[in-house]
C-alpha cells in the first residue's frame, strides 16, 4: 500500500519590493522559486507550487493562497514554523492547512481582495515609500467614487489589462470598488471574481486620472465597449498594491 | 547692514532601519550627517542641524523636530521639496517653517509622543518586519494596562534607562500610556515631557514581562525607588519605536 498523497494549502505574506512577481520565470528571482526552494529542503525532493495566480513584480502579498502535493508524513508545523525558518524575511507562511485532494488553487478561487494605497501628501514619506503610491495633487474623490460604482459588474475588461495579457476570455466580475479616504492615504479596495494581467493597476490608473479632472468619471462606460485596443487609463506603480485575500 | 539670520525649523520622517541612530557618531551613517550633507550642498556651506533630541540606532521616526541658522535669502521650499531632492528615499523633510530667532529644538519641546508597534501573531509578517515587534504569546491586556497606569506621572525613571546614558536628573513627566489592540497589533503610545535613553524601549519591555505573567503589574511601582542599579525590564527591540510628534 503507498502512502497516502497529502494536499496542503498555504496561505503566504510576501514583500514584493525585491522580486520578479510571483511566478517562476526566466529572468529575476520569484516569491514561488524562493518558496519551492525552502519547499525542496523540507521535503527532500523537488514539488512544485500551485498558486491561486500571479502577482507583478513588485506587488505585495498579505493572503497569497498555493497548495502541493506531497506523501512525506511529517507534521503540518513544518510547512508553516518550519518553512519560515528557511525563508528570507521578506516571505512568510502566515498559515498551513490540509485541504481536500481536489483542492486547486486557481480553479477553486471565488474571488480576490487587492488593496491599493494612495499616499495623497504635499510631500514623500520615508515609512511609505514601499507600500503606497505618492501623489500631491488634490484628488476629487467623489468623481473617483462615481467612475468606481461604474466599473462593478460582469464587463468585458479588454480595456483594463496590459498587451500582455494572454486571457481567452476578456469578461470578468468586479463586486466592488471602495475609494476611501483615511488621514493622508487614499485607499482602493477592488474585490472581484478574477482579473485580468495588470486590471487592478490599471483601474487605479484610471480612477486618479479621473480623480485629477483629467478623464470625466462618466468616461468610463465607454470603455467597456468590447473593442480591441482601447485603453481605459495609465498603469498604477506595482508597490501601492497588495492582494490581501483570496476568496474560496 | 549684514543680512537677516533665519531659524529653520525642519519637520523630518525617516525610516531608521539603515541608520546608525539620528545624532552623528564615529561609526555609521547616522540620519543627522546625511542630512547636513544635503543641506551643505543647498546652502552652499557646512551647517549644523539641532534636534529635538536623539533616537537610537533603527528606530524611526514620523515628526523629528530640527532647525538650522542661514542667512541665505532663498526660499523656504529649498529647505523642503529643495532638500528632499537630494535626500535618500528613507529620509524626507515632511514640513519646512520660519521659526523665531530664539526657537530651539531641544530646550522648547514640551513632550514627545512616541508609538510602539507590536505584532502579536503565530507567525512573522514580511509586510512588518522593520516596523513591528514580533511576539507569538498571548499577552494579557490587561495586566500590560494597569502596569501602563503605574508608570504615568513624575517620577524617578532610573530604573528604565540604559547603563549608557548620562542623564544628571532621571525625574522625568510621563502624561500618557496608552495599551490598545488593533487586530493583530498591539500599540503602546507614550506621551510624556522627555525621555531617557533607551527609557520608552525599557517601559514597553516592562510591559511585555507583565502581559506574559513573568513581572506582576503591581511590582512596577517599585521600580520608581530612585535607587541605582535597580532595572525595570528588558529592553523593547528598536525597530518597532517610532517618534511620532514633538509637542511645542
Amino acid at each position: 500500500m503507498g502512502a497516502t498523497m497529502r494536499n496542503i494549502r498555504l496561505t503566504i505574506e510576501y514583500d514584493g519590493t525585491n522580486y520578479a512577481g510571483w511566478q517562476v520565470q526566466a529572468n529575476g528571482l520569484t516569491v514561488q522559486q524562493v518558496i519551492e526552494e525552502a519547499l525542496a529542503r523540507v521535503l527532500g525532493m523537488p514539488t512544485r507550487l500551485y498558486s491561486s495566480g500571479r502577482t507583478d513584480a513588485g506587488v505585495h502579498a498579505k493572503g497569497m493562497v498555493a497548495a502541493f502535493r506531497t506523501d512525506r508524513d511529517i507534521p503540518l508545523s513544518a510547512f508553516s514554523d518550519g518553512l519560515n525558518t528557511l525563508l528570507p524575511p521578506d516571505i512568510a507562511v502566515r498559515g498551513a492547512a490540509e485541504a481536500t485532494a481536489e483542492f486547486d488553487p486557481r480553479r477553486d478561487a471565488k474571488g480576490k481582495h487587492y488593496c491599493y494605497t494612495i499616499l495623497n501628501a504635499e510631500r514623500r514619506s520615508p515609512l511609505q515609500r514601499l507600500y503606497a503610491w505618492h501623489l500631491r495633487e488634490s484628488l476629487d474623490l467623489g468623481a473617483m467614487r462615481e467612475g468606481a460604482r461604474q466599473m462593478v459588474g460582469e464587463r468585458d475588461f479588454a480595456a483594463f489589462r496590459t498587451t500582455g495579457c494572454a486571457a481567452q476570455s476578456t469578461v470578468r466580475n468586479v463586486f466592488s470598488v471602495d475609494v476611501e479616504r483615511k488621514g493622508e492615504f487614499i485607499l482602493i479596495d477592488v474585490k472581484g471574481s478574477g482579473f485580468l494581467r495588470n486590471m487592478v493597476r490599471i483601474m487605479v490608473g484610471t480612477l486618479v486620472e479621473i480623480g485629477r479632472g483629467k478623464t470625466p468619471a462618466s468616461a468610463v462606460s465607454g470603455f467597456f465597449n468590447g473593442k480591441n485596443g482601447a485603453t481605459a487609463g495609465m498603469t498604477a506603480p506595482a508597490h501601492g498594491l497588495c492582494l490581501v485575500e483570496v476568496y474560496y
